[in-house]
C-alpha cells in the first residue's frame, strides 16, 4: 500500500498551493482537495506537476482516506462561515483525535469557540496566524499556532519546517497559547504593522513637506536607516519603493493617490484594547490616519478653506534633522511595541492564556511583514527577564528611549509649528510622557465625575479600595453651582 | 370613573422616581410600578406623598389597566437584559398601538432590535436618552428619543414638558430618528462628554505642571473662562471643583486619587467609530487617557526609571499662555465636536436615519452633562446651513480656528518640549492638520501594501475606482528585496 499523507489541505487558492509546495519540498506528503473539484487536477497539473507525493483528492471521503493518523487537515480557505461550512463537512468523516487547523485569518472569539466545540465532540483544533503574505506562504512564513495544546505535537514538525527561519537558524514557529491564543497574536502582528507603517508615512511626509526632499533623496535616507536600528522588512520596501520610477522617469510614488483602506485585523486589535481597557495609542491613530485619508474628497474641500499655517522654510541642518528623524521614529517604534505586549499581557489575563511573550517576539523576527532586527532586541529584553512588565522599563530600551528623547521632542515640536499632522510620532510621545507620569490630571476627572454623578472617589492618602464622595456644592466657601448659563 | 393615567413608569431608582415626579410636576397623571412591589408603597408613602394623580400599581395587570389607551410605558431599568425581560412581562397585557419606552443607557443595537421586533407584533418602541443624571431626571432632562416615528406625538407633549429648556425656552428634547438614533447620539453625547473632560484635565495639567500654579489661581482662571466662549457646565464644575477644601483647608482636588474609570459609552463609541471608519481621535485618546490612568501602580514604577525631560522653569508670560491655553481647548473642542458629528453623519447614512443636526445641538444645549454656549454656535451652523458637511468648514468656527492656531501650536509645542502629556490637545491638533491636508502620504503606504500584498492603488493623473498594481522589485534601476537581514 502507498505511503500516506501526513497532512492534507483543503482550498487550493495561492496561499494554499503555496503551503502545500512548501511541505512538499520539506518532504511532507501532503493530500490536497478542493471544494471547486477542477482547481485539484489544475494544481496537479501545474504548479504541483512532477510530485508524487502530492496527493490529490475529489472528494471529501477521498480526501481523508488520503491520511495518516491521527488526521491532520489544514484549511486554507476565506475566514467566516466558510471555515464553518468546512469543519462540518469534515466532522462525519473524522474520528477522535483528528486535528483541523484553520490557517486563515480568523478573529480569534470565532477560534475560541471551534475550539471548545471540537473539543467537545472529541477533535483537536488549531488555528494559527500565517504571515508573509503568498511569498511567505511558498518561501516560509512566520507562524502562529494556538489552540488545543495537545494538538503540538502532531503540527510541529511540519510547521517548524516550514517557517520562516530567524538568522541564527531558528523557526520562526512556535506555540502561542490556549485556543484562540495564535489568532489574537496574528491580530496584534497586524495591528503593529499598521502603526510601523503609519510612522514610516510621518517620517516621509516631514522629509517631504519640511525639509523638501524628493524621492530619490529620501530612498538614499531610507538605504541609509537599512545599516542600523531600524533595519527591517517595511523600510527595505519603502526604500525600494521610493526608487521605483514610472513611465515618464518621475517617481511612481508620488502619482500613487493618498487613501488608503482599513478594514479588518486593525480595528480589530482596536476593539479588543477598549473592551479590555489597554491604551495602544498609536495603533489607535494609525487606523484613524487610514480612515482620514479615505476621506480624500472631503480633505482637497478643507485644504482651501482652512488655511493655516503652512510649513516654513526649514532653516537648520538638513542631515541633523534627518537623524532627528530616525531617532523619533525608533523612539516611536519602542513604544508602540510596548502597547501591543500591554495589550497581549491583558488578553492573556482576559482569556487565560500562557503566553511565551520572547517567542512570539522570535515568531515575528522572520517571514512576516514587520520582521526586523528590532524584535531580536525585544526577544533579548524578555530573554534577561522572563517577568518584565513593559518594555519601556527594559534596560536596553530604556536607555534608547534616553538617547532619542531630545530628537523626538524636536521632530514632534517641528511638526506643531508647520501644520505637519504626525498623530503617531505625537500620540507616542504623549503616550511616553503620560506613562512616565506619576501623577496624571485624573484627579481632577474624578472630583467631575463625582460631582455630577456621585460616581465617589479614592484619596492619594487613604488605601485603595476606599471610596469617598463628595457634597461638591454644599462645602467650600465660594462655590455656587448656579452660574452656568444654559 | 377615574382619570386613567397619560403614562406609566417601570422602575422607581431615583432616576425613575424623579421622572415620576417631574411628569406630575407638569400636569400628568403618572402610574407607577416596581418588580419589588415594596418600593411602590415605599414611593408613594414618601417622595410621592400628598400627590394623588401618582398612583401606585401593585402587579402588572393592574398596572397596565391603569393606563389610558393606546397606552404609554417608560422603563427605567438596568440596560441588558433586564429591557427584554420587561418587555416580554408587558407584552401578554398589551394592545396593538401601545407604546413602551425604554430610558435606560441602552446599546443602540439593542434599540434597533427592539424597534423592530415590536413593530412586527404590532406595538410601537421608543428608545430614548436621558442625560442630566438624577438631578436632570428630576428638573429637567436632555432627552434624545428614537424608534418608531409613530410613537413621536403620543410622547412629545410629556417629553417637550419635562425636559430642560435652552436660554430662549425651547425644548432640549427633540425627535432624533429610527430605531436605534436616540440611543446611538446619546453615545455620542457621553463619547463627547469624555473629550470635554479630558481637555480640561489637560489645561489643568498644564497650569499644574508647567506654570506651578495651584487650585485656588485655577479657580480664577475657570471662572474667567465662564465669562467666555468655553461657558459650560463642565468649566463651570471645574470652577467650583478648585475651590473646595478639604478638613485640612488644602485644596481637595489634590487628595483625590488620579485614577479614572471607563466601561461602557465611551468604548462604544469607538468601536462604532472604527467600524464605520470615521476617525474620531480625540474620544480616542480620552478614552485611553482613562485607560492609562488606571495604571496608577504602573506609572508610579515608571516615573523612577523613565526619568527624561522635567517641565522646566516657566519663562514667558503666565497670564499670555493661559489665554493660549484657553485657545488651545477651544480649538481642541471645536475638533472634538466635529469629529462627533462626522460619526453621527456616517451611522445616519449606514443605518439609514434622517438626523437633524441642528436639532441635536439644540438637544444638548441645555439640561446635559455637555451643555455650553458652543452648542448654541453649532446650532446657528445648521441654522445658516443645513447640508454643512462639516462643522470645521462653517465660517463661523472657522474664523475661531484661525484665531486660536498660533496659541494652539504654542501650547502643544510647550508640552512636547517640557514632557507633560497632552494626548487630546495634540491629536486635535493633528488632525485639524490632517483633515486641511489635500495629499497626506497615504500614497507611500498604499505602494507598501502594493508591494507586500498586491492590494494595487489608485492613481492621481487616473480616475477613482481604476486599480493598479506594480511589479515593485521587477521595475527601476536599483532595486531589489534581497538585503534585508531576517
Amino acid at each position: 500500500m502507498e505511503k500516506k499523507a501526513d497532512i492534507g489541505l483543503m482550498g487550493l487558492a495561492v496561499m494554499g498551493q503555496n503551503l502545500v509546495l512548501n511541505m512538499n519540498d520539506k518532504g511532507f506528503t501532503v493530500a490536497v482537495f478542493n471544494r471547486t473539484v477542477s482547481k485539484v487536477d489544475e494544481f496537479l497539473a501545474d504548479a504541483a506537476k512532477g510530485r508524487p507525493t502530492i496527493l490529490g483528492a475529489r472528494s471529501i471521503p477521498e480526501f481523508v482516506s488520503l491520511l495518516e493518523r491521527p488526521r491532520r487537515i489544514m484549511l486554507m480557505v476565506k475566514a467566516g462561515s466558510a471555515v464553518d461550512e468546512f469543519i462540518e463537512l469534515l466532522l462525519p468523516h473524522l474520528e477522535p483525535g483528528d486535528l483541523i487547523i484553520d490557517g486563515g485569518n480568523s478573529h480569534f472569539p470565532d477560534t475560541i469557540r471551534r475550539t471548545k466545540y471540537l473539543a467537545e465532540k472529541g477533535f483537536l483544533y488549531v488555528g494559527t496566524g500565517v504571515s508573509g503574505g503568498e511569498e511567505g506562504a511558498r518561501t516560509g512564513p512566520a507562524m502562529m499556532p494556538g489552540g488545543n495544546p495537545k494538538a503540538w505535537p502532531l503540527v510541529k514538525k511540519i510547521f517548524q519546517a516550514i517557517c520562516a527561519k530567524t538568522p541564527e537558524g531558528e523557526p520562526c514557529c512556535d506555540w502561542i497559547g490556549e485556543d484562540g491564543a495564535g489568532h489574537y497574536v496574528k491580530m496584534v502582528h497586524n495591528g503593529i504593522e499598521y502603526g510601523d507603517m503609519q510612522l514610516i508615512c510621518e517620517a516621509y511626509d516631514l522629509m517631504s513637506r519640511l525639509l523638501k526632499m524628493k524621492a530619490p533623496a529620501m530612498h538614499k535616507v531610507f538605504a541609509q536607516w537599512m545599516k542600523g536600528d531600524l533595519n527591517s522588512y517595511l523600510i527595505e520596501i519603502t526604500r525600494d519603493i521610493l526608487a521605483v520610477k514610472d513611465e515618464d522617469k518621475k517617481p511612481l510614488v508620488d502619482k500613487i493617490l493618498d487613501t488608503a483602506g482599513q478594514k479588518g485585523t486593525g480595528k480589530w486589535t482596536v476593539i479588543s484594547s477598549v473592551d479590555m481597557g489597554i491604551p495602544i495609542t498609536l495603533m489607535g491613530e494609525a487606523v484613524y490616519s487610514r480612515c482620514l485619508s479615505a476621506l480624500k474628497e472631503e480633505r482637497v474641500a478643507a485644504s482651501k478653506v482652512l488655511k493655516g499655517v503652512q510649513p516654513k522654510k526649514f532653516t537648520g541642518e538638513t542631515e541633523k534633522f534627518i537623524e532627528d528623524i530616525r531617532l523619533a521614529l525608533l523612539a516611536s517604534k519602542i513604544v508602540s511595541y510596548a502597547q501591543g505586549y500591554m495589550l497581549m499581557r491583558e488578553a492573556a489575563k482576559e482569556y487565560k492564556w500562557n503566553l511565551n511573550y520572547g517567542g512570539i517576539a522570535l515568531v515575528w523576527r522572520g517571514g512576516c511583514i514587520i520582521r526586523s532586527v528590532f524584535l531580536g532586541r525585544i526577544k533579548d529584553a524578555f530573554t534577561k527577564n522572563k517577568k518584565l512588565n513593559n518594555l519601556l522599563l527594559d534596560d536596553y530600551f530604556c536607555k534608547v528611549l534616553k538617547k532619542c528623547e531630545p530628537s523626538w521632542r524636536r521632530v514632534v515640536a517641528a511638526a506643531v509649528q508647520n501644520g505637519i499632522p504626525m498623530p503617531a510620532f505625537s500620540t507616542a510621545l504623549a503616550f511616553y510622557d503620560g506613562y512616565r507620569s506619576e501623577r496624571l490630571p485624573a484627579n481632577l476627572l474624578q472630583a467631575q465625575r463625582d460631582y455630577f454623578g456621585a460616581h465617589t472617589y479614592e484619596r492619594v492618602d487613604k488605601s485603595r479600595g476606599k471610596f469617598f464622595h463628595t457634597n461638591w456644592t454644599g462645602t467650600g466657601g465660594n462655590v455656587s453651582a448656579s452660574t452656568y448659563t444654559v
